[in-house]
């Protein structure tokens, strides 16, 4: 299943979407070729634990573990603990499973004994035989949070306790500037063997955006040898999961290609769009690459990674 | 089943065999006569959750929700979150039930926010439809140390961890010089009312003597009005659970009934021994009741809590 791509390749991700491309990447490359560079915006503090979402969300994917009814946490998950909560009268709207509560448990005993959230995450994806390396895209604490119609709201708030329903007027990513990128992102955006970079079809506000925040990260993606390749997170014209599309006609941002474009003008060298939305062509103003990019099977994931890696080499 | 008993009771206990003793009384008991203090000596941190092992215990008991097989933790227990913990190498030493989890979480958040261990555990309790009053014995954070030939251990790491192997030089309780007895407990022992005070039949070592090492305490219970009564651990000489009489071989102390009337004899007016210990009796420099002890049936544990009650009408 190996191509004949040589040199590294550095992904962009967070939950859902990028986890699926960054799997179906784990299954073309080598595991030194690949790294998946992880928004922790939306992290957070529940119960005094530390839960990285979308870190989890990529580790459990990479380790064939993940839930796909779900989208996220484990398959054959059990929910012991939140009935417990619920007949305690806890809080019981971030769903914790008992299983992926190890995760957790794990995670803040390691932060509290000093170790960063890049060992952590190391050390967790050899416990989870995960060979290709995942790195949070920062150790520093950046947050997350929506300005809406019902005040600032942190992250997990907003998308999950309050499913989205406030309306969104901004997205802020509170300590980004005193943030620090992940050395290990830097080094290999330094390295001359780095041929491709792929932001995956994560959400670009909330996703890839907090990645996107930390100082001196885009200037150095732009002063990269290695080519962009933004994966469009939409499919005629709508997000294919979260609420990308209401929060962008929340924001005033028209849901097309055009505007994820834009987004990503800075540092864009090639946009990839989905068949259904090959109209939006024309008007992008980068080169753009039409292909299936609907991600139903691990099929479609493993295709999709040959493309991007086939348009490399051209 | 509740008796003419007028007046109020002050239970002093740790885990499994206390909390039998505080669940037969509850029975006898209307919720505003009986207050158990917990000793919270070997409360601990683990993975950033705050454990109260003895509070949880006792509420668990009270709620009739223990698991009397294991004699910690919640009946009908599930382990998957200890499962995925011992997959990933994490510590799996001390055994975290999914369902019981919930409390620890709930207990951690609370804290977190400002709330007192005894707040928590009043929540706690409501939520658990406990009607009778539980309070740990102290706010403050005493902790139980054993200096043993393999360095000064950690309660639980001693007990759970090690299994009670290292052999026992002290028990030392951390901090208890600073700490304050619980102020609802000093009120009611201030209160003409309290009429009995019975120390449970727990390790006075362990369970116990954290409980009367918080300054103040000890005197409080000698001069309140109450009738204190001891009831002996020991069934035929030896500790029903535990290390007790293991620990006491190795600190020198005759597992007998004599040493535990010379461990409380600052605070026992009454040691209560087992009919099987009845031949400790002409030795025991206070006055002394033999009845069964011994409580393996919910009988048995109200028949012990109906003695205790019917001497202090004597």
């Amino acid at each position: 299943m190996k191509n004949s791509y040589s040199g590294k390749v550095l992904a962009l991700c967070g939950g859902v979407g990028g986890a699926k491309l960054a799997w179906g990447l784990a299954q073309m490359l080598a595991p030194k070729q690949l790294t998946i560079a992880v928004n922790t915006g939306d992290d957070f503090e529940h119960f005094g634990l530390h839960i990285s979402p979308d870190i989890d969300t990529v580790m459990y994917t990479l380790a064939g573990i993940n839930n796909s009814e779900l989208g996220w946490g484990l398959a054959g998950e059990s929910w012991q603990c939140m009935e417990a909560m619920t007949a305690l009268g806890g809080d019981s709207w971030f769903r914790l499973g008992d299983r992926d509560m190890a995760t957790h448990l794990l995670r803040t005993q390691w932060l509290a004994q000093g170790k960063s959230l890049s060992e952590v995450t190391a050390h967790l994806c050899e416990r989870l035989n995960i060979a290709h390396t995942v790195v949070p895209m920062s150790d520093d604490s950046v947050r997350t949070w929506v300005d809406t119609d019902e005040g600032i709201l942190p992250f997990q708030h907003y998308f999950v306790r309050a499913q989205c329903a406030p309306v969104a007027k901004a997205v802020l990513y509170a300590d980004a500037e005193n943030a620090k990128p992940n050395p290990a992102i830097l080094a290999l955006l330094n390295e001359q063997n780095l041929r491709t970079i792929i932001i995956c079809p994560s959400n670009p506000l909330l996703s890839i955006g907090p990645i996107l925040a930390l100082p001196g990260l885009p200037e150095a993606i732009k002063n990269s040898k290695a080519k962009v390749f933004v994966v469009s997170p939409l499919i005629k014209g709508q997000a294919l999961k979260g609420p990308t599309a209401k929060m962008m006609r929340e924001l005033a941002i028209p849901t097309d290609s055009t505007a994820i474009a834009a987004f990503y003008a800075e540092v864009a060298d090639v946009l990839i769009i989905d068949e259904s939305d090959a109209n939006d062509a024309d008007r992008i103003p980068i080169a753009t690459y039409i292909c299936k990019t609907l991600m139903k099977t691990d099929a479609d994931k493993i295709a999709l990674a040959r493309e991007i890696l086939a348009r490399t080499r051209i």
